[in-house]
């Protein structure tokens, strides 16, 4: 691990918004803190991390970002105990996944101590603006920007890291109707979809937009070759309960590695849950709901944690799912989320003290 | 067509920076010229274009941009003939498929007469930025950025177009050589890879590398399903020459929709070349290339015009393509380019006075 030789500076905000912000009522991601950690990759190396008041960016026209798509984000929450304790889930998780995104995407990797000093420093800053409203969390986006410019096609020479956060409640409200893609993709096999990559996100808007426009929430994402296999719901993975096996795909350069896929799978298995990780054809789900085995099937992720799903179209045909009392999707968000708030034991070793 | 109800204004810039350039020695898409031009989405609508002093642009950190990848852009030049008139190339061409790229992005569409008027009142500014030296031209690029914030993954509620010019010589200098790429891979079936959207080009950017790496200046992009079929050039489009006939891949949604790939095509059918679109498989390729059928191989696209490939490297081989006196490369090379900067009779109507 190498270790930062200068310390973290801090610019403090003359003043401070939060006493303007409805704690009560948070949207998803749209409400900032008032500060955000910039870090610069310039003359070969990054920069000592420094904390400054939430302002907006500036950058030249030809920065690559604005025309070559050259950018990795990863997504992280803060969550605030009964006693007041700020904590953090898995946060080397996402160090790992944004270098990984990093090398795909040809930027710089970054020290894991820039990601976790710079976070725990910015969130000792800014403690208050973690939510305590139940279900509600501080919701953190690091994101790497190519700032380096030019108009060739290759990768820049000057990059930015960032760090803002955001008080949020919930990314969906209740479940959520999905259309099983047989058209659009998100990813092909060699390709950028493991990495959360800026560009896999855009690719997704327009197909996303014709889901809801025939009135379902989101897309499930099939491979690109047959549209045959089930990978992805949205910007989350995908789970499905047949019968009580609890499936989801294998990870691939195709499918993003989940923090909370592979988290939901480990506690599935210390519930007792038979899980299977292999590939989930849309024959095998649509067969299921047909015949009644299909009990369930959720997204995963950090942003909507479990996010079940009521029901799917498929070729012009709607499928519900079953309303279950005891589904797997709200034991295992309960016991998940009792682990990130700090309200069970944390056996895992996943909760990560602010 | 729209057309715009208010007149673009122009603030002009208080000095220029023309006198500090080289026009001599220009390297590609890294001088900029005094002006651009900026128009707004806002409130649903596009709002009039103005010609600003060329400067940074200013974001929030939550600006989809910086997040999600979504923009689209569009190369293009403007070239100088020997009585001092500038020419564009097929510029509707370019609006259209910025169009085009929209939709699939989820951006709205521009008037083609913001995209048109707008382009030839700066480029009237600019005239002067024009390079009168042979192989230079001025670049001119295009695009769009989300600038709408929010953490949620969906499409932004504002963008800017932005147009900026760089003076510029050749992309390359001389030949190429190329590596078949067998594992990464461009674009999806159903995918975005026929829009100029920034994320397509990040994505190129590690495979690239790694072929650099081993001797090579670019990819040759195949199918991402069994890299059975060529593709893409780098971020230029493909041709081959085995025997006498000139060949090139359709168009999908996986293949950019090139200008100069469809001029040249037109060109070539007018020289009496025979021309093939279909697919081109790599071990056609490579068997063609030992037979000694394989002629040529060369790369199409704004930026670099045709690029000759001086050989490919597949599965550990290299092949050397012949050095020939009377290439199709060269000849339809001097076909575009005549036409292009007003030294020929241009039949095709493809030439735009600015």
């Amino acid at each position: 691990m190498e270790t930062m030789t200068n310390a973290i500076t801090i610019e403090k905000s003359k003043t401070s918004k939060i006493h303007d912000v409805d704690f009560e009522n948070l949207s998803f991601g749209s409400t900032y803190t008032d500060h955000m950690l910039v870090c610069d990759y310039v003359d070969g190396a990054w920069q000592t991390p420094k904390i400054i008041p939430y302002q907006p960016i500036t950058l030249e026209p030809s920065a690559k970002i604005f025309h070559y798509g050259q950018s990795i984000f990863e997504g992280m929450k803060a969550y605030k105990d009964e006693a007041g304790k700020a904590w953090l889930f898995r946060p080397l998780e996402n160090h790992k996944r944004l270098n990984k995104s990093a090398e795909r995407l040809a930027i710089p990797e970054l020290p894991e101590s820039f990601f976790i000093e710079g976070l725990t420093t910015l969130l000792q800053l800014e403690k208050d603006w973690i939510p305590e409203t139940p279900g509600s969390s501080l919701y953190i986006r690091p994101f790497i920007l190519a700032s380096g410019t030019g108009f060739h096609a290759s990768p820049a020479d000057a990059y930015k890291f960032i760090i803002a956060c955001a008080p949020s409640g919930s990314y969906f409200s209740g479940k959520v109707r999905v259309l099983i893609e047989e058209k659009y993709s998100r990813s092909a096999n060699g390709g950028v979809g493991y990495a959360k990559a800026g560009g896999n996100y855009a690719g997704q808007f327009y197909p996303t937009q014709l889901a809801i426009e025939k009135g379902y929430n989101q897309v499930i994402w099939t491979d690109d070759n047959n549209h045959e296999y089930i990978e992805e719901a949205g910007a989350m993975n995908i789970f499905a309960r047949i019968n009580d096996t609890l499936i989801t795909g294998p990870t691939s350069d195709r499918i993003l590695d989940g923090i909370t896929r592979k988290s939901i799978l480990e506690i599935a298995k210390d519930e007792g849950i038979d899980t299977e990780v292999r590939n989930i054809t849309v024959n095998e789900v649509v067969q299921a709901a047909k015949d009644g085995t299909l009990k369930e099937m959720f997204g995963a992720g950090t942003a909507a944690v479990i996010s079940p799903i009521a029901g799917f179209g498929y070729k012009g045909v709607d499928y519900d799912l079953p309303e279950l009392s005891e589904s797997y999707a709200t034991r295992l968000k309960k016991r998940i989320t009792d682990i990130q708030y700090n309200r069970a034991e944390d056996k895992f070793g996943w909760r990560y003290e602010v």
